[in-house]
């Protein structure tokens, strides 16, 4: 035999976040339009009640329960009946994760086995596909339509015996795209149909400009087969405090619980307590935040439309992206690189997400003027390159 | 189709220290020799630290790197030197993980494709033994000898066309055995020659009481294929801030940072300053706490001889754990369930270590009075109900 990495991981894609990351570094003062994050940090009120807990000696050293400490659930709870129209009754249980993304990674091990498929919809977020083939499972994937919008009949289409899931993200990230109720209905009643289950991340549920966000988890025919992804790292700017959480069906209870068990044994303590004084914070102190990265979305919309036909750009309705098609031949990661070096400004790849031949601009990281900034030298670096 | 969870989670064991903790809440008053944590918390220092970073306004908020911020990396290089024996080249590289389970897994998933074999020795960690199906491996069990020690002809023996890796502990979680040099050694040259991996856990590395702890990361013939995992939740105190790392050989960067940047994107922030602190404490700090538990060792040990023949425990030379044989033909979940009813005493069923007919006592978590007065209890009923 001869040391070398399993197969599975050979064919996962390399985190395109650092690659780009990496190009930012050499070229000093180029502005990020790259990792998908907000301009601004966590509440004072999550800091000041962290500093109290490590004061006043609260029990942050043990471990917790595999699921999260109850007030932190308790307020999750009441988050999800007011802010998602959630009512997590018995048959169905809410599980706090370090983070978003390992939720996912927990739902797929939960319901696949090697060589088992799960559906993405294309573009897709690169860490669902990347957790897709980690656990060994199958990622099939199916277009969005030209405006990023679920096309039903090809889901239902690619459905297989091996079908384990179907896979959304609304708002979505790469695109910007909301889901209509409609949509995120049908897809429900598709997978109660077929017996497979509805993996929806909302991380970027606070993020919706000109269309509701609807949580498909509120219907009561989803009961049994949806499983919702929640973060704190967007809305609340706690990134760097790995807190999320996921609402799941009572019947995978066992399941998420030993993979929570061998990977996490719990969520940090002290960023539980932080994670709940952010929930009394509330909508109350996101809301004046989001609306500024509402009015840097219009910015970006106005300077993607002066690029005219060189650019294709549904209008994102929410997160905080747009997904650009370019009509060019130049080589996309030379595109990505002479964007940074000779303009810069960074994007990331379309082909990162499925989606060859586009530019994903992140427009949350970064106050508006630097926005602006950025956004003027990426029309000028493409108007020059394609 | 119907919904059901993956074939691969269902046959995970449930997580048996949830389980016993539940009877244990049922009976207020019990105490507890069950889960492995130590009766301590962490360092003044971390908290004092941990509150300056958020009232400086230290960058916390927003995503760090992937394998972790360059400090704590730093730190935790010059701790594996000072320490350990192990320089870390450019052949090698240190990863943060929210705790040492995390690295376990991760390592499984970047070396075994489903179906491959992982070597684990009997009595083993359950956690291993759980990650390993969750990747959708297979674990093939060899058990060690009459005093837990590694049986390297029987390992030897075991190794198959799909082997992809041997697994030791030392200090051994659940018997408390050391390995001595020469068998870490040996497991290092079998690997080299077979070309599989070692993975070694060493997160009781600071447990070491009747024989020196050995770091098998330390033999330069150890580079191409050791793995090794430790963490700060044992000597520190901190299970509750979930952060540990590994040491991986740089061929497994790519892999280790795909499945890293995919369930957890970075280790915690604050976390991560308040590990950087607890290593500049060092062994100054955790010295003469972990001599306490040396002494309390004694007296378990003093206990488990007053039960003669009933018991056959080998004596425990590190971590907080003994591993005691009986000899009954009770069931075991009976034995564990009455000693917690009857006797107001709580310790782990040997089966979740696959060594049924075994009870595992931890005796990390009380202060020598508690410890003695439980042993005391433990004394009683296996008396009565052996």
């Amino acid at each position: 035999m001869t040391l070398r990495p399993s197969h599975r991981i050979t064919q996962v894609q390399s985190p395109m976040i650092a690659v780009v990351g990496e190009m930012v570094r050499r070229h000093p003062g180029t502005i990020s339009l790259g990792q998908g994050v907000v301009h601004y940090g966590s509440p004072q009120a999550v800091r000041d009640a962290a500093a109290k807990a490590l004061a006043d000696g609260s029990a942050i050293d043990r471990y917790g329960l595999a699921f999260g400490n109850d007030a932190l659930l308790d307020a999750i709870r009441a988050k999800l009946v007011s802010e998602n129209g959630i009512v997590v009754g018995g048959d169905r249980r809410v599980v706090v994760t370090a983070g978003s993304n390992m939720g996912f990674q927990s739902a797929v091990l939960a319901v696949g086995d090697a060589g088992d498929e799960i559906i993405i919809l294309s573009p897709y977020y690169f860490n669902h596909e990347m957790a897709i083939r980690i656990a060994g499972c199958e990622p099939v994937i199916v277009a969005t339509d030209a405006e990023y919008q679920p096309d039903l009949a090809a889901i239902a289409a690619a459905i297989s015996s091996r079908t384990r899931a179907i896979v959304t993200i609304s708002p979505n990230n790469p695109t910007g795209a909301v889901y209509s109720r409609e949509s995120l209905s049908a897809t429900n009643q598709l997978c109660n149909e077929r017996g497979i289950y509805h993996i929806h991340d909302e991380a970027y549920e606070c993020f919706a400009y000109s269309r509701k966000h609807w949580s498909p988890g509120s219907s009561d025919a989803s009961k049994p087969h949806t499983i919702s992804l929640f973060t704190f790292s967007k809305a609340f700017g706690m990134a760097g405090w790995r807190v999320g959480y996921m609402l799941i069906p009572a019947s995978l209870e066992a399941s998420i619980k030993k993979i929570q068990d061998t990977n996490l044994i719990c969520p940090p303590m002290l960023n539980q307590i932080a994670a709940t004084v952010a929930l009394s914070a509330g909508s109350g102190w996101y809301a004046p935040r989001i609306a500024e990265i509402a009015r840097v979305r219009d910015l970006v919309i106005e300077q993607l439309r002066s690029l005219g036909d060189r650019i294709d750009c549904p209008t994102p309705q929410g997160a905080f992206y747009a997904l650009a098609r370019y009509r060019s031949k130049i080589a996309e990661m030379s595109l990505i690189e002479r964007l940074i070096a000779e303009f810069g400004v960074a994007v990331m790849p379309g082909s990162t997400f499925g989606a060859p031949g586009s530019l994903r601009i992140a427009y949350g990281a970064l106050d508006g003027k630097s926005v602006a900034e950025g956004m003027g030298r990426l029309v000028r670096g493409l108007n020059a390159l394609l």
